[in-house]
């Protein structure tokens, strides 16, 4: 179907080789790395007894994220936003996403007066970073509220079903699933999609790179992606079975 | 088509008034009020003859954006970004979005090693700061463009083509075009388009506040967008040509 | 009276037209758009049931200001204040002028403990934006008073007399009324005067921009600006009437 | 003259006995500790050879300022401002008034392109401390350029006249000279005079802390902060002499 | 020797088990994945061809280090320095350290003008992580060096010798090697030292916790890390020869 | 015993003339000048009845310390920390050092819950700054100490013994005692060291700012260190008792 030749004869509507790692870390509640590729992100998914002013006293619960990456996560080093005393808008679009994803499938009247809090640190990036990041928050929040369950925290799980993203593109006339990172330096189009296990949206967002994209491309992008979402919460579900 | 009552009647596909004043202040280069109903953007371009380091030396110019409410713009007083020392997550993602779409009809080596600065000021807020400041912006772009023209700075115009924006969203079951303060408050799923001339997509901004949306409701959200776009391009021309 | 031509053959010791538009935006308690010729100011009051810290428990009120220039309210593009991250020295010295200046009329302890909040921020600058700032915030102060009078939150008003405020300065040996911004960038000795409806001062602050200034001109710019300040407080009384 | 008691007896229009030590600390071009009474301010005068950007290829130098005070000057401790990460607008306030009130009797193309830094820091406050700052800045910025003389490294002195500062105020009906901080504290009216040694004004910020002042009240307090001046001009030349 | 039991059954003299893993990511010029026991850090170096400016034609490289900790490294999240806007002094203070400790060891003059940037990532925190950082980075650094080696733009190594580090403290009397989290919490004095491999001190910050700690014992804690540093110089070889 | 000539012909193990000057400002409740020859350390113990967060209701008190540098303490201005908006790492870590080293030597518990806050400003330095600090904010502590004491507010006095602190260093070869400035810049290795009254080790820093050192020459520092804190806390003893 493509003329676009990606690494290693990977098919347009292929996923890259994911790789879920739960407990990668032995602190948190929740603790993911995923691999999408050579992307990888370490995701945490910490539970605290309290919640952030504007939700106090209202018997609901907060679920909200944290993105970074390593300044070496990259081709060349960038600076730490820590040493520079401020988030990029990128990250800050990025960790926005993140907590609007994860809310979406989370009924926060049954996970009670606290706050799940999760961080996506990208170790390595190789493109996809946010959607490895949404894909792998969902599992470490999984083991966080798995925990809660078995410690008798929650009698019942506030999650009410499967979240995962995926990035497709359009390289050279060519829609592509999973974009890498010289697919999406040289696509003209980028659409980040967060999907349920029921097949809905929870975010679309599309951008232009180059020339604008058409009713007709968009379609096609959109059927990509609901094709790699649908395979990522099986992968999901195999490792929470695990 | 909509048992949803809107404000003062209007049509669920239906704009609210719109108006454009060109020169609304005197110093900018392009200084354009427009108002989507009780929203109220002022946007100016101002023309600065260098570029940002990542362009110098490199032929071509580029378009920013910053945007910004005045404090008492929305019902109660949020407190002033200057006065807390940065921007709020929010503020970067409509500015990242603003000064994408206006580069998406520019054609940067056209322009040459200018810049130009699109500020977007919300004097009032009722829903759709974004996408007013996107439709006034490019406006106060061909002011600009047409000022640089007229001085001979420029011999053709780097701009290829109009752009515009609208919001829409679901509200109580009903697909709703450019939606109010109220109407927004209480959507499932609110979407910001923005669109060319040609009718295709530069931005596609889906996310579900409530339920997740399936892709028929997407495809009646865009369906809607491309209708408010062509009739929101017809005005911007209509002013220029004023 | 003097040599030097000011724009459209003003006098020296005449003010430049002055419009005071009430209700220039909905939201606000007391929202007034105030010109003086060229400067345009937007004057909001917003009413805040609770007081600063420093006030809890004293049964007083609290009025306060915050003062911000639109990036292209001038001749050049100055940078955003949100986005450098911090406020010049000069916008915190003005807020905390048009914020004594206000107290100066006002009766704390009959506002009760609610605080005003006066945002001042300069549209269009042509010289004088923070007298114009201190006059306009006059009025949207009166006109939240009225409103919190009316919703029989208060059962007198807190506010003493009018205040207003004029620029008066030297430029080539002649002392001038209300500079606009040429005579600003040319005077000697540049004084802002803030006084009462009774004619009293509340703040002067001179300061020689060229040569240090003498007695005698000190004595002809204060009457200079007592023969201001008297025509503004009556426009604002015939505004407030309006 | 005065029915209000001051410490140890003072006049109403006597100044606190003044000190002024030339050489207090030995890295600076020039170093002088000031004390009006118990106030008692370390200014030091840096001499940098070379000018910052707005000064660049001008042929001028440039006279600038900064102001702190230690934690622990005042009756209670004040946060530091290095900690917290910014200096108040009273901070900024006061550095830019000694810095414009320096440059009034500089002669900016006499002093060839390079900077004169003071820096104005309050080991131990009881009011008064902007203007025993400037007083004791003209006589550190005297002793730097004493010492770029010496060295051959400027021709003529750029400094035109002597200037220097004084407080004065109205505390329970009398106008006072040189208020010290119980008196400040008390005062009605507060007034910051800074003068050249011509008798000439550059700069008078009168503020109105309790009741509005009238016209004459403020030529009673011109008068006294006349008197005032001529007598601290007396001393900054009699230590200079020394 | 030691009556406090450790994990494991861990003498006290013992290091925990080390693994130093190269290549842990793909982009880094030196890329190193360092365990002490449950402790791991990721050390990336990264080189750029260009110096601070402090270096600027002086023919001498650079070489400096930053320290980060994920936010759930630790047993409670601890919140993200980047959202906060400013690193801790402790994370000022470690980054510090190791940048010392590594410019100990490099001949910066056959390093040429160019930085080696060295990132320091706790992945998760069990004790020790500033001396695992330092110990990681001197791999990490060593294989960057390498690379320029192999690329021909290094003719020499500049790296004169090796640098290790490890902690030491006393518990509860017992003099005890590579503190864990448990023991460093409740240790009386904390030390850690740096050597090169010739067993020479590079740096040594003891800290009394408790009660101060005398000569005796200082030199039992010496003793022990000398043992400690041997065997780690052994492993980083071993590794480097792998 | 050394062949590195000091200034003024002061022996290899010979502190500076040391001063230390009590109730050098008036307002804090202790306030103590130190001079270590050139270096002049301001330190001032201020009380403040209520304690940080975690130390709320523990029914400890807290000891902390700040540092600072007037920007023309040094031999060329340094930038003002207030005016960048951000303490160094060096600040950071020497203020830490102080407070550590005050902790080490109060017992929270006797000092009831309140805070004794250690500020500690270098007016004027040459070498020393970090140990003179330590040295004098010991005696500025014991003071507030003692008026907590005389007004009845503490039983028995929290401190438990002295505490002191020099520098020691190798210059050329030579272990020298008590470094100045052109000694610290020259030398090969620089250890700081705290010991309280006892003899004991509250604080050891030692680094080699060139060459590594042996064990030998750490005995030797350490010894000096020794003498010369010995001698340090006679004098801080002689000046309490003065």
């Amino acid at each position: 179907m493509t003329e676009f030749a990606r690494t290693g004869g990977r098919a347009a509507d292929q996923l890259r080789p994911v790789r879920i790692t739960r407990g990668f870390t032995v602190h948190a509640e929740g603790s993911v790395l995923i691999e999408f590729g050579q992307t990888r992100v370490l995701c945490t998914a910490s539970v605290e007894e309290k919640v952030p002013p504007h939700k106090k006293g209202s018997g609901e619960g907060w679920v909200t994220a944290e993105y970074g990456m390593l300044p070496r996560a990259t081709h060349t080093r960038s600076s730490r936003e820590a040493a520079k005393g401020k988030q990029t808008g990128r990250t800050q679009e990025i960790q926005r996403l993140i907590g609007r994803s994860m809310r979406a499938v989370f009924d926060l009247k049954r996970l009670g007066e606290r706050t799940i809090h999760l961080d996506c640190d990208v170790l390595q990036a190789d493109g996809g970073t946010r959607t490895a990041a949404i894909t792998g928050a969902f599992v470490a929040a999984q083991d966080a509220v798995g925990k809660l369950l078995a410690e008798g925290k929650l009698a019942t799980t506030p999650i009410v079903q499967p979240v995962a993203a995926v990035s497709v593109g359009i390289v050279e006339g060519t829609p592509l699933l999973d974009l890498e990172y010289v697919e999406d330096s040289a696509c003209d189009t980028d659409m980040n999609v967060v999907m349920t296990g029921a097949g809905h949206f929870v975010e679309v967002q599309g951008t232009a790179e180059g020339a604008a994209f058409t009713r007709a491309e968009m379609d096609q992008l959109l059927q990509l992606a609901d094709k790699g979402i649908q395979e990522l919460i099986a992968l999901q579900l195999a490792a929470l079975a695990g």
